[in-house]
Protein backbone atom coordinates (compact mmCIF):
# COMPACT_ATOMS: atom_id res chain seq x y z
CA UNK A 1 0.00 0.00 0.00
CA UNK A 2 0.76 3.41 -0.81
CA UNK A 3 -0.23 6.73 1.01
CA UNK A 4 0.75 9.91 0.45
CA UNK A 5 0.24 13.71 1.13
CA UNK A 6 0.91 16.79 -1.58
CA UNK A 7 0.19 20.57 -1.34
CA UNK A 8 -0.60 22.34 -4.12
CA UNK A 9 -0.33 25.59 -3.87
CA UNK A 10 -2.13 28.65 -6.30
CA UNK A 11 -2.40 32.80 -6.83
CA UNK A 12 -5.82 33.57 -7.32
CA UNK A 13 -7.83 37.00 -8.12
CA UNK A 14 -10.76 35.95 -6.41
CA UNK A 15 -14.15 37.18 -7.85
CA UNK A 16 -15.40 33.88 -9.19
CA UNK A 17 -11.32 33.23 -10.39
CA UNK A 18 -11.64 29.22 -11.73
CA UNK A 19 -7.80 27.45 -11.83
CA UNK A 20 -7.00 24.85 -13.69
CA UNK A 21 -5.56 22.40 -11.39
CA UNK A 22 -6.01 18.90 -13.81
CA UNK A 23 -1.68 19.23 -14.49
CA UNK A 24 -0.18 19.07 -10.52
CA UNK A 25 -2.98 16.59 -9.79
CA UNK A 26 -2.14 13.97 -12.36
CA UNK A 27 1.42 14.47 -11.45
CA UNK A 28 1.56 13.96 -8.35
CA UNK A 29 -0.57 10.96 -8.73
CA UNK A 30 1.63 9.79 -11.27
CA UNK A 31 4.20 10.69 -8.82
CA UNK A 32 2.76 8.39 -6.38
CA UNK A 33 3.34 5.54 -8.12
CA UNK A 34 -0.03 4.71 -7.44
CA UNK A 35 -2.23 2.06 -10.21
CA UNK A 36 -5.62 1.67 -8.50
CA UNK A 37 -6.72 3.58 -5.25
CA UNK A 38 -8.13 7.04 -4.19
CA UNK A 39 -7.73 10.54 -4.60
CA UNK A 40 -8.82 12.68 -1.89
CA UNK A 41 -8.78 16.96 -2.03
CA UNK A 42 -9.96 19.59 0.25
CA UNK A 43 -9.49 23.47 -0.13
CA UNK A 44 -7.88 25.03 2.46
CA UNK A 45 -10.29 28.06 3.65
CA UNK A 46 -14.34 28.55 3.77
CA UNK A 47 -14.27 30.73 0.49
CA UNK A 48 -12.90 28.36 -2.32
CA UNK A 49 -14.36 25.57 -3.77
CA UNK A 50 -13.61 22.44 -6.03
CA UNK A 51 -15.28 20.46 -8.64
CA UNK A 52 -15.10 19.65 -12.36
CA UNK A 53 -15.30 21.61 -15.42
CA UNK A 54 -14.63 22.13 -19.17
CA UNK A 55 -12.23 24.52 -18.93
CA UNK A 56 -12.62 26.86 -21.96
CA UNK A 57 -13.60 30.74 -21.59
CA UNK A 58 -16.84 31.11 -22.22
CA UNK A 59 -17.75 29.26 -18.97
CA UNK A 60 -15.20 30.10 -17.15
CA UNK A 61 -15.17 34.03 -17.69
CA UNK A 62 -18.83 33.94 -17.76
CA UNK A 63 -21.18 31.65 -17.27
CA UNK A 64 -20.56 30.03 -13.85
CA UNK A 65 -20.37 33.28 -12.38
CA UNK A 66 -23.81 34.72 -14.04
CA UNK A 67 -24.89 31.31 -12.48
CA UNK A 68 -23.34 31.83 -8.88
CA UNK A 69 -24.86 35.51 -8.96
CA UNK A 70 -28.18 33.79 -8.99
CA UNK A 71 -27.52 32.13 -6.27
CA UNK A 72 -26.05 34.12 -3.95
CA UNK A 73 -26.62 37.69 -5.61
CA UNK A 74 -23.65 40.87 -4.78
CA UNK A 75 -26.11 42.85 -3.68
CA UNK A 76 -28.42 41.58 -1.27
CA UNK A 77 -28.51 41.15 2.68
CA UNK A 78 -25.79 39.11 4.19
CA UNK A 79 -25.69 39.26 7.99
CA UNK A 80 -22.52 37.79 8.06
CA UNK A 81 -21.39 41.22 6.04
CA UNK A 82 -22.85 43.44 8.50
CA UNK A 83 -21.36 41.57 11.65
CA UNK A 84 -18.04 41.20 10.16
CA UNK A 85 -17.73 44.35 8.38
CA UNK A 86 -16.71 42.95 5.16
CA UNK A 87 -18.04 42.09 1.69
CA UNK A 88 -17.70 38.61 1.19
CA UNK A 89 -21.14 37.14 2.34
CA UNK A 90 -21.96 35.76 -1.53
CA UNK A 91 -18.23 34.14 -1.55
CA UNK A 92 -19.23 31.54 1.73
CA UNK A 93 -22.53 31.13 0.12
CA UNK A 94 -21.23 30.00 -2.98
CA UNK A 95 -18.12 28.02 -1.49
CA UNK A 96 -20.32 26.53 0.72
CA UNK A 97 -22.87 25.32 -2.39
CA UNK A 98 -20.41 24.15 -4.58
CA UNK A 99 -18.22 22.35 -1.78
CA UNK A 100 -14.66 22.48 -0.98
CA UNK A 101 -13.99 18.46 -1.80
CA UNK A 102 -12.92 15.84 -4.47
CA UNK A 103 -13.10 12.09 -3.76
CA UNK A 104 -11.50 10.94 -7.26
CA UNK A 105 -10.93 7.07 -8.00
CA UNK A 106 -7.55 6.57 -9.52
CA UNK A 107 -7.59 3.88 -12.29
CA UNK A 108 -4.14 2.55 -14.23
CA UNK A 109 -2.00 5.46 -12.55
CA UNK A 110 -4.28 8.24 -13.20
CA UNK A 111 -7.78 10.54 -12.42
CA UNK A 112 -10.00 8.72 -14.84
CA UNK A 113 -11.16 12.71 -16.29
CA UNK A 114 -13.36 12.84 -19.50
CA UNK A 115 -11.18 14.85 -22.68
CA UNK A 116 -13.41 18.07 -21.72
CA UNK A 117 -13.68 17.48 -17.79
CA UNK A 118 -10.55 19.35 -15.96
CA UNK A 119 -10.17 19.22 -12.07
CA UNK A 120 -11.18 23.27 -10.84
CA UNK A 121 -10.15 25.55 -8.02
CA UNK A 122 -13.03 28.04 -7.25
CA UNK A 123 -11.88 31.53 -5.89
CA UNK A 124 -14.95 32.94 -4.82
CA UNK A 125 -13.58 35.76 -2.36
CA UNK A 126 -13.49 39.44 -3.20
CA UNK A 127 -9.51 39.44 -3.49
CA UNK A 128 -6.49 38.20 -4.68
CA UNK A 129 -5.63 35.08 -2.35
CA UNK A 130 -2.68 32.62 -1.84
CA UNK A 131 -4.77 29.38 -1.99
CA UNK A 132 -3.78 25.69 -0.71
CA UNK A 133 -5.40 22.68 -2.08
CA UNK A 134 -4.02 19.44 -0.05
CA UNK A 135 -4.20 16.13 -1.99
CA UNK A 136 -4.16 12.76 -0.60
CA UNK A 137 -3.45 9.56 -2.43
CA UNK A 138 -3.57 6.07 -1.06
CA UNK A 139 -3.50 2.57 -3.37
CA UNK A 140 -1.76 0.06 -4.76
CA UNK B 1 -6.53 -4.40 2.77
CA UNK B 2 -8.21 -4.88 -0.58
CA UNK B 3 -7.82 -2.45 -3.89
CA UNK B 4 -10.35 -2.81 -6.53
CA UNK B 5 -11.90 -0.70 -9.40
CA UNK B 6 -15.13 -0.99 -10.96
CA UNK B 7 -16.27 0.59 -14.04
CA UNK B 8 -20.30 1.59 -14.26
CA UNK B 9 -21.95 2.01 -17.56
CA UNK B 10 -25.08 3.74 -18.13
CA UNK B 11 -27.68 4.85 -21.31
CA UNK B 12 -28.96 7.83 -20.40
CA UNK B 13 -31.80 10.29 -21.42
CA UNK B 14 -30.07 13.80 -21.30
CA UNK B 15 -32.46 16.74 -19.81
CA UNK B 16 -31.75 16.05 -16.25
CA UNK B 17 -32.72 12.49 -16.55
CA UNK B 18 -31.82 10.74 -13.63
CA UNK B 19 -30.58 7.35 -12.48
CA UNK B 20 -30.52 5.28 -9.90
CA UNK B 21 -26.99 3.62 -9.43
CA UNK B 22 -27.33 2.13 -6.22
CA UNK B 23 -28.06 -1.78 -6.72
CA UNK B 24 -24.56 -1.99 -8.83
CA UNK B 25 -22.96 0.43 -6.22
CA UNK B 26 -23.70 -2.33 -3.67
CA UNK B 27 -23.17 -5.24 -5.42
CA UNK B 28 -19.42 -3.90 -6.12
CA UNK B 29 -18.65 -2.88 -2.92
CA UNK B 30 -20.56 -6.55 -1.89
CA UNK B 31 -18.22 -7.86 -4.27
CA UNK B 32 -14.78 -6.92 -3.12
CA UNK B 33 -14.78 -8.15 0.04
CA UNK B 34 -14.26 -5.00 2.14
CA UNK B 35 -16.39 -4.48 5.06
CA UNK B 36 -14.83 -1.65 6.49
CA UNK B 37 -13.28 1.27 4.06
CA UNK B 38 -13.83 4.07 1.25
CA UNK B 39 -15.58 4.05 -1.81
CA UNK B 40 -14.59 6.84 -4.54
CA UNK B 41 -16.90 7.85 -7.60
CA UNK B 42 -16.35 10.13 -10.18
CA UNK B 43 -18.68 10.41 -13.34
CA UNK B 44 -16.63 10.53 -16.77
CA UNK B 45 -17.62 13.66 -18.49
CA UNK B 46 -18.52 17.66 -17.58
CA UNK B 47 -22.13 17.64 -17.89
CA UNK B 48 -23.46 14.98 -15.48
CA UNK B 49 -23.13 14.76 -11.50
CA UNK B 50 -22.84 12.08 -8.75
CA UNK B 51 -25.11 12.94 -5.46
CA UNK B 52 -28.16 10.98 -3.60
CA UNK B 53 -31.58 11.62 -4.00
CA UNK B 54 -34.52 9.76 -2.97
CA UNK B 55 -35.37 8.08 -5.67
CA UNK B 56 -39.21 8.57 -6.63
CA UNK B 57 -41.51 9.94 -9.69
CA UNK B 58 -41.78 13.63 -7.83
CA UNK B 59 -38.74 14.35 -7.16
CA UNK B 60 -37.07 12.84 -10.32
CA UNK B 61 -39.27 13.64 -12.97
CA UNK B 62 -40.18 17.18 -11.82
CA UNK B 63 -38.73 19.04 -8.69
CA UNK B 64 -34.99 18.85 -9.21
CA UNK B 65 -35.14 20.08 -13.16
CA UNK B 66 -37.65 23.04 -12.00
CA UNK B 67 -34.87 24.31 -9.24
CA UNK B 68 -31.86 23.46 -11.70
CA UNK B 69 -33.93 25.67 -13.94
CA UNK B 70 -33.83 28.55 -11.55
CA UNK B 71 -29.33 28.04 -11.09
CA UNK B 72 -29.32 27.78 -14.51
CA UNK B 73 -32.09 28.53 -17.07
CA UNK B 74 -32.21 26.95 -20.55
CA UNK B 75 -33.03 30.37 -22.07
CA UNK B 76 -30.45 32.77 -20.84
CA UNK B 77 -27.02 33.44 -22.54
CA UNK B 78 -24.72 31.35 -22.51
CA UNK B 79 -21.04 32.29 -23.88
CA UNK B 80 -19.99 28.64 -24.01
CA UNK B 81 -23.18 28.08 -26.53
CA UNK B 82 -21.89 31.61 -28.34
CA UNK B 83 -18.17 29.80 -28.60
CA UNK B 84 -18.84 26.30 -29.49
CA UNK B 85 -22.11 26.69 -31.17
CA UNK B 86 -23.90 24.33 -28.84
CA UNK B 87 -26.87 24.33 -26.62
CA UNK B 88 -25.66 22.93 -23.13
CA UNK B 89 -24.27 25.85 -21.41
CA UNK B 90 -26.89 25.31 -18.86
CA UNK B 91 -25.80 21.60 -18.34
CA UNK B 92 -22.02 22.51 -17.56
CA UNK B 93 -22.75 24.79 -14.93
CA UNK B 94 -25.76 22.15 -13.24
CA UNK B 95 -22.66 19.76 -13.51
CA UNK B 96 -20.40 22.12 -11.96
CA UNK B 97 -22.72 22.81 -8.95
CA UNK B 98 -23.84 19.52 -8.21
CA UNK B 99 -20.78 17.73 -8.51
CA UNK B 100 -19.44 14.59 -10.06
CA UNK B 101 -17.94 12.96 -7.01
CA UNK B 102 -18.72 10.74 -3.92
CA UNK B 103 -17.08 10.07 -1.06
CA UNK B 104 -18.89 6.52 0.58
CA UNK B 105 -18.05 5.21 3.89
CA UNK B 106 -17.93 1.43 3.68
CA UNK B 107 -19.19 -0.25 6.67
CA UNK B 108 -20.41 -3.84 7.56
CA UNK B 109 -20.12 -4.43 3.76
CA UNK B 110 -21.87 -1.91 2.44
CA UNK B 111 -22.65 1.77 2.04
CA UNK B 112 -24.62 2.79 4.91
CA UNK B 113 -27.07 4.88 2.69
CA UNK B 114 -30.76 5.65 4.16
CA UNK B 115 -34.10 3.66 3.39
CA UNK B 116 -35.31 6.81 1.17
CA UNK B 117 -31.70 7.94 0.03
CA UNK B 118 -29.98 6.52 -3.52
CA UNK B 119 -26.55 7.07 -5.29
CA UNK B 120 -28.28 9.16 -8.21
CA UNK B 121 -26.36 9.69 -11.90
CA UNK B 122 -27.77 12.98 -12.72
CA UNK B 123 -27.38 13.25 -16.71
CA UNK B 124 -27.54 17.33 -17.41
CA UNK B 125 -26.70 17.08 -20.68
CA UNK B 126 -28.94 17.62 -23.56
CA UNK B 127 -28.93 14.70 -25.83
CA UNK B 128 -28.63 11.16 -25.02
CA UNK B 129 -25.10 9.60 -24.07
CA UNK B 130 -23.56 6.45 -22.62
CA UNK B 131 -22.07 7.39 -19.34
CA UNK B 132 -19.14 5.70 -17.51
CA UNK B 133 -18.95 5.96 -13.81
CA UNK B 134 -15.46 4.73 -11.97
CA UNK B 135 -15.97 3.56 -8.39
CA UNK B 136 -12.83 2.62 -6.56
CA UNK B 137 -12.84 0.68 -3.16
CA UNK B 138 -10.38 0.34 -0.52
CA UNK B 139 -10.37 -1.42 2.97
CA UNK B 140 -10.08 -4.64 4.88
CA UNK C 1 -2.42 0.09 7.39
CA UNK C 2 -5.65 1.28 10.03
CA UNK C 3 -8.99 1.18 8.80
CA UNK C 4 -11.67 2.38 11.06
CA UNK C 5 -15.11 3.48 10.89
CA UNK C 6 -17.40 5.97 13.63
CA UNK C 7 -20.70 6.75 13.71
CA UNK C 8 -21.67 10.43 14.83
CA UNK C 9 -24.88 11.11 16.10
CA UNK C 10 -26.25 14.51 16.17
CA UNK C 11 -30.12 16.18 17.20
CA UNK C 12 -30.93 18.75 14.83
CA UNK C 13 -34.26 21.07 14.59
CA UNK C 14 -34.48 20.81 10.64
CA UNK C 15 -35.26 24.48 8.70
CA UNK C 16 -31.37 24.61 7.75
CA UNK C 17 -30.11 23.93 11.28
CA UNK C 18 -26.71 23.69 10.62
CA UNK C 19 -24.46 21.90 13.20
CA UNK C 20 -20.94 21.91 13.79
CA UNK C 21 -18.99 18.67 13.11
CA UNK C 22 -15.40 19.92 13.34
CA UNK C 23 -14.56 18.59 16.58
CA UNK C 24 -15.95 15.18 16.70
CA UNK C 25 -14.36 14.49 12.87
CA UNK C 26 -11.01 15.94 14.58
CA UNK C 27 -11.28 13.60 17.79
CA UNK C 28 -12.35 10.53 15.58
CA UNK C 29 -9.28 11.25 13.11
CA UNK C 30 -6.59 11.77 15.96
CA UNK C 31 -8.63 8.60 18.09
CA UNK C 32 -7.69 6.66 14.59
CA UNK C 33 -4.01 7.32 15.02
CA UNK C 34 -3.68 8.14 11.51
CA UNK C 35 -0.71 10.09 10.40
CA UNK C 36 -1.65 10.51 6.41
CA UNK C 37 -4.63 9.36 4.92
CA UNK C 38 -8.49 10.46 3.90
CA UNK C 39 -11.88 10.18 5.87
CA UNK C 40 -14.45 9.60 3.86
CA UNK C 41 -18.23 11.07 5.10
CA UNK C 42 -21.77 10.58 4.39
CA UNK C 43 -24.92 11.36 6.28
CA UNK C 44 -27.64 9.12 6.43
CA UNK C 45 -30.92 10.68 4.72
CA UNK C 46 -31.87 12.01 2.09
CA UNK C 47 -33.12 15.78 3.44
CA UNK C 48 -29.73 16.55 5.06
CA UNK C 49 -26.32 17.20 3.32
CA UNK C 50 -22.46 17.84 4.48
CA UNK C 51 -19.95 20.39 3.53
CA UNK C 52 -17.71 23.57 5.01
CA UNK C 53 -18.64 26.44 6.15
CA UNK C 54 -17.27 29.30 8.67
CA UNK C 55 -19.43 28.77 10.98
CA UNK C 56 -20.97 32.15 12.77
CA UNK C 57 -24.23 33.20 13.12
CA UNK C 58 -24.53 35.64 10.33
CA UNK C 59 -24.11 32.62 7.63
CA UNK C 60 -25.35 29.70 10.10
CA UNK C 61 -28.93 31.32 10.72
CA UNK C 62 -29.75 33.72 8.02
CA UNK C 63 -27.53 33.89 4.54
CA UNK C 64 -27.33 30.20 3.89
CA UNK C 65 -30.82 29.70 4.38
CA UNK C 66 -31.67 33.02 1.98
CA UNK C 67 -29.76 31.81 -0.60
CA UNK C 68 -31.33 28.01 -0.23
CA UNK C 69 -34.94 29.48 -0.57
CA UNK C 70 -33.48 31.08 -4.01
CA UNK C 71 -32.77 27.49 -5.57
CA UNK C 72 -35.61 25.75 -3.77
CA UNK C 73 -38.16 27.81 -2.47
CA UNK C 74 -40.51 26.48 0.23
CA UNK C 75 -43.65 27.81 -1.79
CA UNK C 76 -43.36 26.69 -5.38
CA UNK C 77 -44.88 23.42 -6.50
CA UNK C 78 -43.26 20.20 -5.57
CA UNK C 79 -44.80 17.01 -7.38
CA UNK C 80 -42.75 15.15 -4.15
CA UNK C 81 -45.20 16.91 -1.54
CA UNK C 82 -48.48 16.20 -4.09
CA UNK C 83 -47.38 12.34 -3.78
CA UNK C 84 -46.40 11.75 0.02
CA UNK C 85 -49.10 14.30 1.35
CA UNK C 86 -45.60 16.11 2.95
CA UNK C 87 -43.54 19.45 2.92
CA UNK C 88 -40.33 19.05 2.48
CA UNK C 89 -39.97 18.63 -1.13
CA UNK C 90 -37.68 21.60 -0.84
CA UNK C 91 -35.71 19.58 1.81
CA UNK C 92 -34.82 17.01 -0.82
CA UNK C 93 -34.12 19.37 -3.44
CA UNK C 94 -32.08 21.82 -1.25
CA UNK C 95 -29.68 18.63 0.45
CA UNK C 96 -29.57 17.13 -3.38
CA UNK C 97 -27.62 20.21 -4.33
CA UNK C 98 -25.38 20.78 -1.32
CA UNK C 99 -24.75 17.09 -1.47
CA UNK C 100 -24.02 14.18 0.85
CA UNK C 101 -20.59 13.73 1.67
CA UNK C 102 -17.18 14.70 2.17
CA UNK C 103 -14.06 13.69 1.42
CA UNK C 104 -11.15 15.02 3.45
CA UNK C 105 -7.54 14.42 3.91
CA UNK C 106 -5.45 13.42 6.77
CA UNK C 107 -2.51 15.11 7.23
CA UNK C 108 -0.10 15.80 10.44
CA UNK C 109 -3.20 13.41 12.11
CA UNK C 110 -5.64 15.91 11.54
CA UNK C 111 -7.80 17.04 8.92
CA UNK C 112 -6.24 20.14 7.59
CA UNK C 113 -9.20 22.66 7.99
CA UNK C 114 -8.80 27.04 7.16
CA UNK C 115 -9.27 28.69 11.02
CA UNK C 116 -12.83 29.58 9.94
CA UNK C 117 -13.72 26.79 8.12
CA UNK C 118 -15.51 24.14 9.84
CA UNK C 119 -17.07 20.91 9.07
CA UNK C 120 -20.68 21.40 8.84
CA UNK C 121 -24.06 18.87 8.38
CA UNK C 122 -26.79 20.89 7.21
CA UNK C 123 -30.57 19.76 8.18
CA UNK C 124 -32.91 20.85 5.27
CA UNK C 125 -36.04 18.86 6.91
CA UNK C 126 -38.99 20.82 8.08
CA UNK C 127 -38.92 18.62 11.56
CA UNK C 128 -36.42 17.78 14.48
CA UNK C 129 -34.37 14.50 13.30
CA UNK C 130 -31.88 12.63 14.83
CA UNK C 131 -29.15 12.29 12.06
CA UNK C 132 -26.23 9.83 12.14
CA UNK C 133 -22.69 10.44 10.03
CA UNK C 134 -20.47 7.65 8.90
CA UNK C 135 -17.13 8.93 8.87
CA UNK C 136 -14.49 6.38 7.80
CA UNK C 137 -10.79 6.85 8.01
CA UNK C 138 -7.66 5.26 6.09
CA UNK C 139 -4.37 5.61 6.42
CA UNK C 140 -0.85 5.07 8.33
Amino acid sequence: MIVEHYTLEYTTRGDDHIVDMTRQVQDAVAGSGISIGQAALLVHGSTAALTTLEYEPGLVDHDIAAAMERVAPRNVRYVHEETWHDDNGHSHVRAFTVGPSLALPIVAGKIPLGTWQQVVLVDFDTRARSRTVHLSVLGR
